[in-house]
């Protein structure tokens, strides 16, 4: 590529408003008439979400693909026929859906090629954009079904035996709307993986950053924790002679605070479920329930968050009198993006004029499955308040326009990349991406 | 009455057998087939209760009236005319209640009067049992109606009012049942009052003592905290963005039991209610309300509680960054009963040869509603792992014919008392009856 053709790129920039159109146009279908979405997972709403997509891909004169497990695939030729360079997210969305989780992805990457295309430019890779099925796992357990299937995480089988609560699988509503497709799975993976998302959280937003460089996603512990006390009447017993499951369960929410505040860091923990029993004012809870969600991007703190967790309820246990036990409900660990594609969005976000700030994902992304296969990572723009599987999800048109043209400008650069991309992580090491992303992670 | 009557006297004792088969024969009615009793106030079950107990005491020749709020009482008479020895209870049970709550106080107090009966035996005052319409509240707020009208504290035009949750007045379901009654109300003052009832606590139990002497109910203070902060998702909200309405609420449920514990001596506190909003294992609560249950057998330990709580949560308000607001959903001041009578509970069980130990009542009873018009006492017996409002409820049957007797000797004590009792706090200071018990309390 000459010096004019290489400033000629750098100058292209997406077109915010067709983007925002698209994005309107496809949050009519399933419209909840609050701001919010619902297209679960291959439902009609699905169906005429993907038909939708797939229109503009086909009006835009790509190939479309679509696999055994639904997932849809445009390419748009460069000038060799290796792996290309892709994009992409999900359609699907939550009961409670906003606008841009997923969609987002999507049609800015839809976007990206037809940027590239009006503009008349082939790069040296062809440039994929795709969405998967089910990402949200909202109906078809587990999230990111289509994507981990995509990457050969899941075998197709299993897959498409997947039932919703009310018995129905995979399979038959893959056929039942007609999205149960001839391509592969696992897939040949891409050459890269490049995922821009809203942020859904309120990191960017209250530090006034652009565009957020995702450094990985975090690794997640879910545990139940099921206190059995003695219920008793709340008048009537001493202090002295109660096994308080209620109290209990206060201070392992308690706890599970100071312990994420002594590791510090990414290191999270949320109790956003406790219920007491009987719940009532006057009795004693005999028995309580709480869900503990904890993150990090670094699997040896994780397993510290855990190990001083399980300490403390030890303790807890026995100053009360009261017995806790403990199941796993969920278990992944952190994934860490491809150090290489990192730096290229940040250099990309600067030279565009973009605030911009390293930061991992606290919640899931196809970007994560990719990333078993191929370098990967991720762009994140702003969530207003933070907010998302929410219908007031909100992100300022300047910010989807500097999302978008990053991804623009970050897939050029990637479609243009002479040779392999090293195998580094963010913290500076090598390390082995067969060895990523055990089981599959939550959104 | 010469030494010989006295010495008869002291050696009467109640016959265990009838008592526990009346105790037995009023279970039958509204059984709920696990051991327990289903007789809320005023239904067909109370009616069928109501019929049987009235028909013991008139088997016994006992004049029995019925007041305007469906107090039954029934007269055995003394010597003279004066103001009767009263004893008592209700028969009405919560919708999942046992059958020694409220029954064994009236049984108990008829097995006294078929003593005296079956001995011959007449003292200088009348004896009188009664028992009160809906001690339990379960049906027609607010609980001890019929002793609160009894005594004066509230109107029988406001209580005939009062509807259950389908909109039935008492005094419609007083005319159904046939038991609204010509008996005015407020009643004429016992000359005293004493009550035997389950502890329905542990106390006695755990320290192996058959019988309590109540030195007066728990003043109450209900608390309904709301804790207002932002809902977000679990994995991207770092710890130091949080305004967490659930660590909030668990931090004061710990608060309330450092408090009770700083506080000591009688200050109990408990938080039974505690419910999460959105209630999702990966969202940050936004939302939080739980109940706080403090009682104190002292007004001022009462309200230091209130005090210290209230600086609690406006600390964990700030810290949090989050709403608190707090809710009186209740608040009575401690009731005392008499030394004298406490005394006299003490010593006759003592005579009797059982081990006696003096503790407050951490529940409310038509005791404390009497004690606002005459000198009032109550006897305890153990129950079983403290269980009451449970088809489990159980107090052996020895610890019935214990409790039974010390009612019966400290009601001839009374009956026999020369002079009036005098007005002493279990403090030992004096106090003014007519200061007592301001509100309705809580069962």
């Amino acid at each position: 590529m000459n010096e004019l053709d290489s400033s000629r790129l750098r100058d292209l920039r997406i077109d915010i408003g067709r983007l925002s159109g698209r994005l309107e146009a496809l949050a009519q279908i399933g419209d909840t008439g609050d701001g919010g979405n619902c297209r679960l997972a291959l439902t009609d709403e699905d169906r005429h979400g993907r038909d939708l997509v797939v229109g503009w891909m086909r009006d835009l004169g790509l190939e479309v693909t679509v696999d055994t497990v639904g997932n849809v695939v445009a390419v748009y030729p460069g000038h060799t026929d290796g792996p290309p360079v892709m994009t992409g997210s999900h359609i699907d969305t939550v009961r409670t859906g906003g606008r841009y989780d997923g969609n987002l992805g999507v049609l800015a990457g839809l976007e990206v090629i037809e940027t590239l295309s009006a503009a008349g430019v082939r790069l040296p890779r062809p440039v994929a954009v795709g969405f998967f099925t089910d990402e949200e796992g909202s109906r078809f357990p587990p999230d990111m079904l289509g994507s981990l299937v995509f990457v050969g995480g899941m075998s197709i089988e299993a897959a498409l035996d997947v039932t919703d609560s009310d018995g129905v699988s995979v399979g038959a509503e893959l056929d039942r709307i007609g999205y149960r497709g001839a391509a592969p799975c696992p897939a040949p993976a891409p050459f890269a993986f490049v995922e821009l998302h809203i942020e859904q959280g309120p990191v960017l937003e209250q530090e006034g950053v652009t565009i957020g460089a995702v450094t990985g996603v975090q690794g997640i512990s879910w545990q139940e924790v099921t206190i059995d006390g003695q219920s008793n009447h709340a008048g009537t017993t001493p202090m002295s002679m109660r096994r308080d499951a209620g109290f209990a369960a206060a201070r392992a929410a308690v706890a599970a605070r100071e312990i994420a505040k002594d590791i510090g860091g990414f290191q999270v923990a949320t109790v956003g479920v406790l219920d007491l029993h009987p719940d009532l004012v006057n009795v004693v809870a005999g028995r309580a329930r709480l869900c503990l969600d904890m993150r990090n991007i670094h699997e040896q703190e994780l397993q510290q968050a855990e190990r001083l967790m399980a300490t403390s309820l030890e303790r807890i246990a026995t100053a009360e009198g009261v017995g806790i036990s403990v199941r796993s409900m969920a278990r992944f660990e952190p994934v860490i993006f491809d150090l290489p594609v990192v730096d290229l969005i940040e250099d990309v976000a600067r030279r565009l004029g973009h605030s911009t700030k390293r930061l991992p994902s606290g919640a899931g992304h196809d970007a994560q499955m990719l990333a078993r296969v191929c370098p990967s990572g991720m762009i994140f723009v702003p969530s207003h308040r933070g907010l998302s599987h929410n219908p007031a999800e909100y992100t300022a048109p300047e910010d989807l326009a500097a999302g978008a043209d990053v991804l623009l400008q970050t897939m050029i650069a990637l479609a243009c990349w002479e040779g392999d991309i090293p195998q580094v992580s963010p913290t500076g090491g090598a390390f082995n991406r067969s060895e990523r992303g055990v089981g599959a992670p939550i959104a």
